[in-house]
């Protein structure tokens, strides 16, 4: 162990990460000079206001770093406040009693204060509800629990670009804009210049009006005049550069009213044909859409790359008021060719084990925050699916496992029978009550699952797969993909698909197709999974849900 | 080095990248057996067809490996032509002259054949232009170029995670859907669904018309009727059986005619209020875009967790046809609190050179590729920025250098003189003519940077940062950020900015306000810089312009 600070780069300051996470807690440094910045969570004057104490973050960790200021390096009064920036040079020493910290720091020169104004500040030092530190989405990252949401965030998302870059898998960006339609172009949000191209001509239609029929007329009269002026300096013999004069205001005459007949015709409002919104003024020169999965598109990038993966924003314009739905989430989209089902429970089941075991590697002091704080479970939790196996059972008998229940008892409110789309509830009935560890459950009826997964030999079931945890429910949907042509076509029409749209989609199956399969992870979910988090729009820095998308 | 063959994971074949990319080129595995999958790059059929040549390619490297299947292991008409999908057993060996490859593979068994339609087949063997390749999004990815390309682009994601992750940056998904303008509406793509419930209910109106006047006043004389009933039967004292059905039948009737108010109240098209669009019926609620930059979101996050960075898509709505610009592009976007213009600098420099060295160490084989084909400099360019010191001039410098240019006879199509912005033609001999090197200019003057850009102390410059390379031009753009509250008020209001949207991030600057500074660097021009690709369109698996949105 170094027994130096660690200066962060980019900075002159050494985050408090690297004080009081090491081993020691910091307590090995004591003697050193360092700087430090961060954001006062609480502070008090002590001793007849001689000095104060601050507890002070930078959000480097959950921890703070105790500060001791006198009260000739600053304003006490203004440095105790919560919420106030600080910067300061100081010396590391052992507390008076290292019982709570191992190591604080005594100000030796006040760099900056950034200071708060505690009569406004949204945000006070007592502990405010989740639902309502939501108004305040550009301050709330300053609180211990959105703080730690981030870390794990991060730590998940790294975790991802570890796990699947370690695995030969190259990191695919397929597109947001998409005039593609996944599976129904229901719940998808319209992305479009019309409505603003419309505003603007139309206050520029105000401003300028387009010219009347009268307009017109009376500007192709000037048009003759100057026709007549050029036939009268002509036959007059007029100088060359007299005639010259008079043919070019005659140019100017027709070039004005062509303009004014092109004016004529700007109707306000979004441009229209037959009857119809004319897509083809829109800026792509076709309806676009915000995507819902970037799996088709990324299935061309597996028929050629064989390992991908996409990891992106997603949407969906359902107006559910839930605590599980967000109108933009993340999404992690593997997709491997030359594979089949089983390799696509064992990529997910191992990619998951992966995520639990790195949140026991590196955020343990965040984990223990939330175990303390939001859901006393959720360290056993993710301790025990980094661990066990999960269970993995057919959908025919997860049906039956429900079934069993309801005869010993068990109330669903969804009625159980073979057929149905599992509900939430029977998904946290096999997870949580039934299997008490994540559950794989596959091979669904094909009634219930989209168009691309493959058709089993039994004809009745496709190779789909979920992926069921305690506390969340559905984790991870993924299937193998139907590579057969004629099967997809058959099945495309027997669900009334039109086949036009899907033509490059097709394309995959005609020339070269190839075995493969994939699967969504629903990024948010896996926090909420980690975290024990109840409302999700927790689990995201700035949720989108309808009526509600703040900055 | 291993002397067995490493399989893929989630998959039962090897990648051939395992095979020919290890130093001896694969010969040490000779005798192995193995199972690879692939497409067909070329084939052709030898000795009186008794044997065929194939060249696999499955996209894990550049390089393809050669594979010699019998006559009777299969349809070798089928096995020879580009685009066919294969899988085989097969054992590897050393090739007669080993001169092109080091190791080959002799078919045991082909597992699986996906054919192809020659005929129909829009990829042939020999090299398409790019341009024509952008109209098979969905195939492109199998030629040697956007294989490349998507190799790169996943090894520069990679590097980003590493270069943020290993230096304590946090990763912060800032919202694609914004409410919030970062710089001026004009360019913004907008988000809704307003069309889509217009048509909807348009359908419906034509499948259902509302009720005519005449209707609902026919409906409320069934009212009167009904009523009529009930009193009838009360004074008539029917049973209460018979008057319950009866009140229920008016029940009926009234329900009735409020469902037919309500749905003859219903106007086709997009809502309306005091002659605009009703917004409060969109699914925000308000007005919604897709976010130009993640910038001042992520200020929030960086005002709390000190140090983050974003990775995202990002949107602008510029009908501008060239072949610098996308409607869909990556930009990365770090951010430091505690840190001014010079440690901004610092960060992009060493970022750049990161990525540079990254590919150096990681993707020689594309890098190779790209000199060999599209551009011969691009592995010194690469190598240069890795390791020389960017120069570091400021605004007025930089204008001094090019006036001096000028005086010597350079010839510029924009005039050069103090104020105005650079052109890509000036950022262009600044680097490649003048420094031969990357150039990071600073201290633009305010006139021509956005509001939130530090004001120097000379009143008349900001500290905003550029960074310009060689091929590209401006590749990153940054600045420290305005702290004073004051300082940014009074330049929003002499910019005449509303202030009203911007309160949130005002309150950053009235609550613990910090020096801090970011950059974005555009990361499909990083993919430019790197491969030489004259077209920012081969630099994103799925481009996005004006007009054109495949997929």
């Amino acid at each position: 162990m170094t027994t130096t600070v660690e200066r962060a780069q980019y900075s002159d300051r050494v985050p408090i990460r690297s004080i009081i996470l090491r081993p020691d807690g910091g307590s090995g440094l004591a003697g050193q000079h360092a700087r430090v910045g961060g954001w006062v969570k609480t502070g008090r004057k002590a001793d007849k206001d001689a000095f104060a104490f601050l507890e002070l973050n930078d959000g480097s960790c959950a921890g703070n770093l105790q500060i001791i200021v006198e009260a000739d390096k600053g304003d006490l009064g203004q440095l105790v406040l919560t919420g106030a920036c600080l910067q300061v040079d100081g010396v590391l020493k052992l507390p008076p009693d290292g019982k709570k910290q191992k190591v604080e720091l005594q100000v030796e020169k006040v760099i900056h204060v950034g200071v708060v104004d505690a009569s406004k500040y949204p945000l006070p030092k007592t502990r405010l509800p989740l639902e309502l530190l939501r108004d305040y989405v550009h301050l709330r990252a300053r609180t211990n629990t959105m703080g730690a949401v981030a870390r794990i965030r991060d730590e998940l998302s790294y975790a991802t670009k570890r796990f699947f870059h370690e695995r030969g898998f190259r990191y695919v960006n397929t597109p947001n804009i998409t005039t593609s339609d996944c599976e129904g172009a229901g719940e998808m949000f319209q992305v479009t210049t019309l409505i603003s191209e419309a505003e603007k001509l139309e206050k520029n239609l105000i401003k300028n009006p387009p010219p009347s029929e009268v307009d017109v007329e009376s500007a192709k009269l000037i048009i003759k005049q100057r026709g007549n002026d050029v036939a009268q300096l002509k036959s007059a013999k007029a100088s060359k550069q007299e005639i010259g004069i008079a043919v070019a205001e005659l140019q100017k005459a027709k070039e004005n009213v062509l303009k004014m007949e092109e004016r004529s015709k700007l109707q306000p409002g979004i441009p229209q044909k037959d009857g119809k919104i004319d897509y083809s003024q829109d800026f792509f020169a076709r309806q676009a859409f915000l995507t819902v999965s970037g799996q088709l598109q990324l299935e061309s990038y597996a028929c050629a790359l064989s390992t991908v993966y996409t990891f992106g924003p997603t949407f969906r314009a359902e107006k559910s008021h839930t605590s599980r739905h967000l109108a933009e989430f993340w999404m992690v989209e593997p997709e491997m060719a030359f594979a089949e089902l089983e390799h696509d429970m064992d990529c997910a089941e191992d990619y998951v084990k992966f995520m639990c075991q790195w949140l026991l590697d590196h955020c343990m002091e965040d984990m223990k925050f939330f175990a303390d704080k939001i859901d006393k479970s959720c360290i056993d939790r993710i301790t025990m699916s980094a661990k066990t196996p999960f269970a993995r059972i057919t959908y025919t008998e997860a049906v039956e496992l429900l079934t069993d229940a309801v005869k010993n008892g068990k109330k669903f409110e969804n009625h159980v029978e073979w057929g149905i789309d599992l509900a939430s509830e029977h998904e946290r009935y096999l997870t949580e009550v039934k299997f008490q560890k994540p559950v794989i459950v596959y091979n669904y009826p094909k009634e219930i699952k989209a168009f691309y997964m493959r058709l089993n030999d039994d004809s009745k079931t496709v190779a789909a797969m979920d992926v069921l945890v305690p506390k969340v429910g559905e984790l991870i949907g993924g299937s193998q993909r139907e590579e057969r042509y004629d099967v997809m076509l058959s099945r495309m029409k027997e669900m009334g698909l039109p086949i036009e749209p899907y033509e490059w989609y097709l394309d995959l199956r005609r020339y070269g197709t190839v075995k493969h399969c994939g699967f969504g992870l629903g990024f948010e979910r896996m926090v909420q999974f980690a975290t024990g988090l109840d409302n999700i729009k927790d689990c995201m820095p700035f949720p989108r849900s309808a009526g509600r998308a703040d900055l």
